[in-house]
């Protein structure tokens, strides 16, 4: 009897444990709201086969832009305080740079007097601080960077600065059997040495924009050094043709926040099968900030009239987010 | 006691099928030999915590060159037998080419006379023959052929000259939680249509050479059309570009068969902590073929001497497989 007892009690425990309705929201910044309704209603169709949302598991691919998608990117690309504070480490070996734009401007922290000088200037800026070293440099330089600089305005380390829904959004797509990757116009050698701790995504899943390398032999080791040479520009057209070279399939879910994502979410939805585009809206300036149609960084005008238009999924941050920034 | 006798056969059964003596050998088709021992010692150490040769999994990176290394190469790279088929199936459209270089060579099956034409003369042929159309219409074009052509030695199906004792050792490799990638010389769009089926690798774990994308939009759908530029030559210094692009960390675990792969080998023996380089040796003029110094195609000499002076593994193809290609 007591042997009964103790079996019908772990069939009973075993139950709840595996009943959805006891399981861990697996979206808690997520308010219940269309988008929310939208990604679950998506996600668990994909997983049941024989569903007409069924999406076989090796076609489970993911993407998301990085800046104003899955971190923050105002009042400037976060990687441009990263290239700041190059210039401003590399000005003693250069004090030239003190009378030279875009420097005088970059070093004064003036960021759209230097943005001003055009785009010979700011490709030298990128030459200085991102080539003319092997790529363990530039990593080294980078994890340096992430570990100890702060936003301005906020006083927060930049990793701090990502948003928390779309973490648990990536957490969710991978206990789902979804690849994610992150398919961003910032610089892929930039992003790639802190983006398995920060969001669970490994290197050999950042696409980004990059530079030429050469290898060569330097003290009798072989190094592979950083040209000052575009490879790809991996934003608005740039995006589809970096996921056809680092994927080589089309992605089933894509997410974005500007008209710089408009290409990879286009390309996701003239896919075959079920597909699902995102998008990010920033309506929330007391918490983070609010922008969309004339915004001088991140855009969002054309690819929101298209989203309309499509009936894609519209994130309103403000309305729709329980919490932006991970708790401190 | 009944329940006693139960509980003791259980524990038996259990540790008889945990014990490595009784485990299915996951390399049946490598003989007892130098090269078998030193990957196996390799493997086995880098899965044990704590011991000298352990490494963590997300550093499980192997890289294994294509063209005589995963499959047969000779009379010539196999992607040049596709090349002639299409050559033939678009020279109804273009009747210039039977009395134009190196098109009438190649249409005759004279390879080496269509070689001798000279770079500008492949290039055009592999405009010609790889650009101009979408990714997709590319990729069908790759899926019939290797489901259709023959060799013309053999009468084997491509995919059946596929080496028998390699699949077996990347099946091993993913066993113990690495991560496999082919980077080959041969092109990237080529060889994903194929490479999952015929050896377990996914798409975006084929490194490859590559033409330029261009996204654009026919008929009111987006469409990536290959463009007649090369994006990267994923060969001899190339293939270390590849591999930082692609998998942004280097290999520790390294598999080629000629001196295009020496610098992949290199880079790979550079890193830090407990690394593997493996060449082909083709030895074995029966099964197979035999060439290495002189070689036209797959050429092995300055990588087999930097081998011997670093104590590689050379694998000795007619003393260490006991089975080539696969069973018919």
């Amino acid at each position: 009897m007591k042997r009964l007892f103790l079996q019908l009690a772990c069939v009973l425990m075993l139950s709840m444990l595996l009943s959805p309705a006891w399981a861990v929201d697996p979206l808690p910044s997520w308010k219940d709201g269309p988008s929310r309704r939208a990604i679950v209603t998506f996600v668990e169709a994909s997983t049941q086969a024989g569903a007409p949302g069924f999406i076989p598991v090796e076609d489970r691919i993911a993407t998301f832009d990085n800046d104003g998608t899955l971190w923050s990117e105002q009042p400037v690309y976060f990687q441009v305080f990263f290239v700041i504070d190059r210039v401003k480490a590399l000005a003693p070996e250069h004090p030239e740079w003190k009378d030279t734009e875009p420097y005088r401007s970059l070093m004064a922290d003036d960021l759209f007097t230097a943005m001003a000088s055009g785009e010979d200037g700011l490709m030298e800026v990128l030459a200085a601080t991102h080539a003319g070293m092997s790529v363990e440099e530039f990593s080294t330089q980078v994890r340096e960077w992430i570990a100890s600089a702060r936003h301005p305005s906020t006083n927060l380390p930049y990793t701090a600065m990502i948003y928390q829904p779309m973490r648990e959004l990536l957490d969710y797509l991978r206990a789902n059997g979804y690849k994610t990757y992150i398919v961003s116009g910032g610089g892929q050698a930039f992003m790639r040495p802190w983006t398995e701790e920060v969001y669970g995504i490994p290197p050999e899943q950042v696409i980004g924009s990059y530079s030429e390398l050469e290898y060569t032999v330097r003290q009798g080791k072989p190094v592979l050094m950083k040209l000052p040479k575009v490879g790809l520009v991996d934003d608005n057209v740039g995006k589809p043709v970096g996921i056809q070279r680092f994927i080589g399939r089309r992605p089933v879910f894509a997410f974005g926040n500007s008209d710089g994502d408009l290409q990879m979410l286009q390309w996701t939805m003239a896919g075959k099968g079920p597909h699902f585009a995102g998008i990010v809206h920033h309506t929330d300036s007391e918490r983070e900030w609010a922008y969309d149609r004339t915004s001088k960084i991140g855009k969002l005008d054309k690819a929101l009239d298209v989203a309309a238009e499509n009936g894609w999924t519209v994130v309103d941050m403000a309305k729709e987010w329980s919490q932006v920034h991970p708790e401190p």
